[in-house]
């Protein structure tokens, strides 16, 4: 990646590098603003307005991404890809179309990470050589940044490490880090200083009283923070619809630890995210403590286990862990398999185990599978796909809310109420979630004693202005999804989607016309139908309709083989529509020989 | 639908017919059994076994059938649809494959449906002629398909109306109608005395203490059934995951009082499932006492209304209900809307409103909807999606469990236990569930003194063999699913849906060659891609490859068209791959000219 911007100066200080991650030291951990006052850049423009542009995030869960703008300064707040959904056949990942900040490369200083999720990281490869500006995360963050770019082989992005507590200064930003409980080490929330005040983005985020290995969520400084004054609140809304508190990391911990003593004898497969690196812990330590080896399963459990325990985030013992080829030189109850594939993915280590088609795990009767994990909504089918399958092979297998077996990474209402509480912004806007999600999060803002005017609900492509004293709705920009399909990218409003789908849904009629050029006489007639449940009396009827609508043109007075093409279509349109009842792509094809 | 079944003239006494509903008064509606011993067919047939033989709703959720056969007769109970998944583009339903039923059609007796759902009915259209025997239910149960039979101009079924408590004798068999409350109206399990002994399968059921109109599930029957003792029973297990009871619908009552009280000045939409007719009663009911008029929104809400109405099962006050056209004259506070897409379906009414294309039902802030329906799984994104839509206009909505507006027609955890202690049966296969309920349900009879022995989990195509005094499997035979898309039906083993499928993920590549007979040489190459990113250098590239792997092919030493398409694909296939990660259908098209 090059790094054209300008950003990269404003860092305060990189003392080390692990591999092209550059730490940065901040200059002030205590949390101590480092602003001050407006940079040169922002005279005369903007209208001392802040603008803050939607690019994801809102209106959907998934590609999250947002922009601070004032002046010539822009940073970015993640840049995540959502999963295709089922109207998007043959996508690998959607992404955000950042169009504007490809234009305003020039003045991006820097793409601020809060953690280490697709859905903060995932669009990186595919926008860094569009966006060009350096990249700011903590240290597991931008391992797994990192891990991404090497698979996409680019090489020169510019890394750059700051710790919870640490500030950058960015244009006439200045950004704080302050860590905060989710499913996922080294997750952040960021307090932006910016000339019309205090701007917090909550990140994803929990309030875990005991965690794993992690500082629990800096909720003094939040507090203090709060108590100086925010102007504006951006706050995730994953679960505002669920009462109360997420669970405690401990009480997975306890859960897990019965299904260890209860199944003495089985074989244990605890199937988690692999981004998790906490519930990686946890069973880590109930693997030496119930006197199990180890063995991970999966491509992306083995790759993000390894990074974790490289960069000291993830405490493997010696000796605990032993390579999956070896799994079957032992014992049933000497093993606990840790895997993928807690979403039915179909090529995940599970999914293959639950099938039979992975012949490192075969999976059988003293078998206990257990899905540490949540139901990403629209995977349902998949996921209890998996688990018939299980079912079937004879293993039993412990899911969802039979046993707390899993703990959420995100604030549930009472959380998001805490935080509301001690930063007592002036203004909000719920991210992270559907518009239902951004609505009741409104409401909640609502019910504690926010007025209409203080709360905005945005949606993709939205600018919304701060001058400090009021939120105002902005002009549209260009945003959206582009699509990424094998090794293309591919925008919203792009034929092939729309194509694909049609295809998928009628079917395809191929019309192959050969058409002499001296004589104009037709003298070849082929049809092919494809995904389309036709009879021969179908074909033959349709091409009984094409000779028909044929017989009536002259074919010398047709002027191209655009013209010829829409003759044929017309032709054979109802016919088609009349006798199956679909409507396939008829594609006419016009040979002149 | 011709009739050449031995068994309408087994049918006790048909009395009335409504249209061409025979009415079929039980000889013995005191619940007597009135079998006498074996009918002539069985002798030295089947080794005296019954044998119960699943065609669907095992292993799976929806298309619900079964049948039991014993010597030379066969009874089938329900025949249901279920909606296509996923992986299965353009299919408009799945139908049971009944390819065993229509080899032995002279031998079934007699269609059984428990009631009048989906998937319990759906097939009887596309597979009534196959069968071609009569088909018995109550009398919602037969309206509702006799709507189904007119939509697709089928006039010749003969439908024969049972009232719960009667009992019908259909060759070895006699089948006993007893009433229980499900999510719908004329609910009824099935008590079926065979050779071996009884056979009770529940159809599905929920235990009401509290119903609207209907009566309280026949439990006295049932205790008595299980007193004399029953060798096998059938049970569903839909809820079996979840502890407890199902919510009563005098409770759902209660919290849509409160919805129409707090309301009092908006306009209030209520989604609802069309068949469930008690819902439908309990809203007309509190329009009644909130003194606002009612107008029913969606075709099927229409359809089925009018059917609930003109045969009893719905009471509708005079002057009540308006035309949906004359909404707009109604102040928001004088009308309640009760429309159909709870499951947001594109095209039904609520997804249009939400969308702002129904006209005759503009949303605004003025606006409560309320989906007083369940999740069905695998329609999360849809619904979600017309919520947020909803929102977006402005108005409020209340959904899933924000109250108890829906209660779940099927039996939990408790009324499962309570079935199976008051029938006690000597064997048990749980039907209606995907793997892990039948599973779960299996474990639940364990938990109440069930062996091992005496419980079976049974798939499609399983025949399982009865003899009263062991379970036993039997041979596998061919079932499945068939596809219902546009007006053909299709097999599992169809290419149509592979197709269809490898075109929306990879899209397609069409190329065709003219050759010139005479001369063998190639006069033209045409490549059109579809449902595919793909650049102008890609297809230049492609041609290159085509051309390439003809140069070095004497055209004149192919034997045929085939062989030329697989050298094309051949020479072209890799170079699509490396260029696009994408496996496209190629299609290639020789004309010989």
């Amino acid at each position: 990646m090059k790094n054209k911007a300008g950003g990269a100066n404003a860092i305060v200080r990189a003392t080390k590098r692990h591999g092209n991650i550059a730490a940065v030291s901040p200059k002030n951990v205590g949390g101590k603003d480092i602003f001050s006052g407006k940079t040169e850049g922002n005279k005369g423009e903007g209208k001392n307005e802040l603008k803050i542009r939607f690019l994801g995030g809102v209106g959907e869960i998934g590609k999250n991404m947002t922009a601070l703008e004032y002046g010539k300064d822009i940073i970015v707040i993640d840049a995540g890809l959502t999963f295709p959904g089922d109207n998007m056949p043959g996508v690998d990942m959607v992404i955000p179309d950042v169009t504007y900040l490809a234009e305003n490369r020039n003045r991006v200083r820097g793409i601020i990470i809060t953690h280490g999720h697709e859905d903060h990281i995932g669009a990186i490869p595919y926008i860094c050589k569009d966006i060009g500006a350096p990249i700011f995360g903590t240290k597991l963050t931008l391992t797994l940044i990192e891990n991404k770019l090497r698979e996409q082989r680019i090489e020169d992005a510019k890394l750059n490490c700051v710790k919870a507590g640490g500030i950058i200064k960015l244009g006439c930003f200045s950004v704080e880090f302050i860590g905060v409980n989710h499913s996922i080490a080294g997750a952040v929330a960021l307090s932006v200083t910016t000339p019309v005040g205090v701007v917090f983005h909550s990140g994803d985020f929990k309030v875990e009283y005991t965690p794993v290995k992690d500082e629990v969520i800096d909720l003094p400084r939040i507090a203090e923070i709060g108590k100086k004054g925010v102007t504006l609140l951006l706050c995730e809304s994953t679960n505002v619809e669920i009462d109360g508190y997420a669970l405690s990391e401990s009480a997975v911990k306890d859960a897990l630890d019965r299904v260890f003593s209860e199944n003495q004898k089985r074989r244990l497969i605890i199937a988690t995210f692999a981004s998790n690196v906490h519930r990686l812990q946890q069973i880590l330590d109930l693997a030496v403590k119930h006197g199990r080896k180890v063995a991970f399963s999966g491509r992306s459990m083995i790759n993000i286990a390894e990074a974790a325990a490289r960069i000291g985030e993830l405490d493997i013992p010696d000796k605990l862990v032993v390579d999956a080829e070896r799994i079957r030189n032992f014992k049933d109850e000497e093993i606990v398999i840790i895997s993928t594939g807690t979403q039915g993915e179909p090529m995940s280590a599970l999914t293959r185990m639950a099938s039979g088609e992975f012949n490192k795990v075969v999976i059988g009767e003293n078998d206990t599978v257990v899905l540490s994990s949540s139901v990403i909504p629209g995977n349902e089918k998949m996921i209890y796909g998996v688990i018939n399958n299980l079912y079937r092979l004879g293993a039993e297998v412990i899911y969802e809310s039979l046993e707390p077996i899993h703990a959420s990474g995100h604030a549930c209402k009472e959380e998001l109420k805490l935080l509301h509480t001690l930063l007592k912004p002036k203004f909000f806007i719920p991210v992270h979630g559907e518009y239902r999600h951004l609505k009741k999060h409104a409401d909640l803002a609502k019910s504690l004693g926010m007025k209409d005017g203080e709360i905005m609900i945005a949606e993709i492509g939205d600018t919304v202005l701060l001058d400090g004293k009021r939120l105002k709705r902005g002009e549209k920009f260009k945003a959206g999804s582009r699509f990424v399909d094998g090794v293309g990218i591919d925008g919203e409003d792009s034929f092939v989607l729309r194509d694909r789908i049609h295809l998928s849904e009628d079917g395809l009629f191929v019309i192959v016309v050969g058409v002499e050029e001296a004589s104009a006489e037709l003298t070849s007639l082929e049809i092919i139908g494809k995904g389309l449940v036709v009879t021969d009396e179908i074909i033959a009827g349709a091409r009984a309709n094409i000779l028909n609508a044929l017989k009536n043109v002259d074919l010398k007075a047709v002027r191209d083989e655009n013209e010829l093409a829409s003759i044929i279509r017309r032709g054979v349109k109802n016919y088609l529509y009349k006798t199956t009842k679909k409507n396939p792509m008829i594609l006419p094809i016009v040979m002149v020989v």
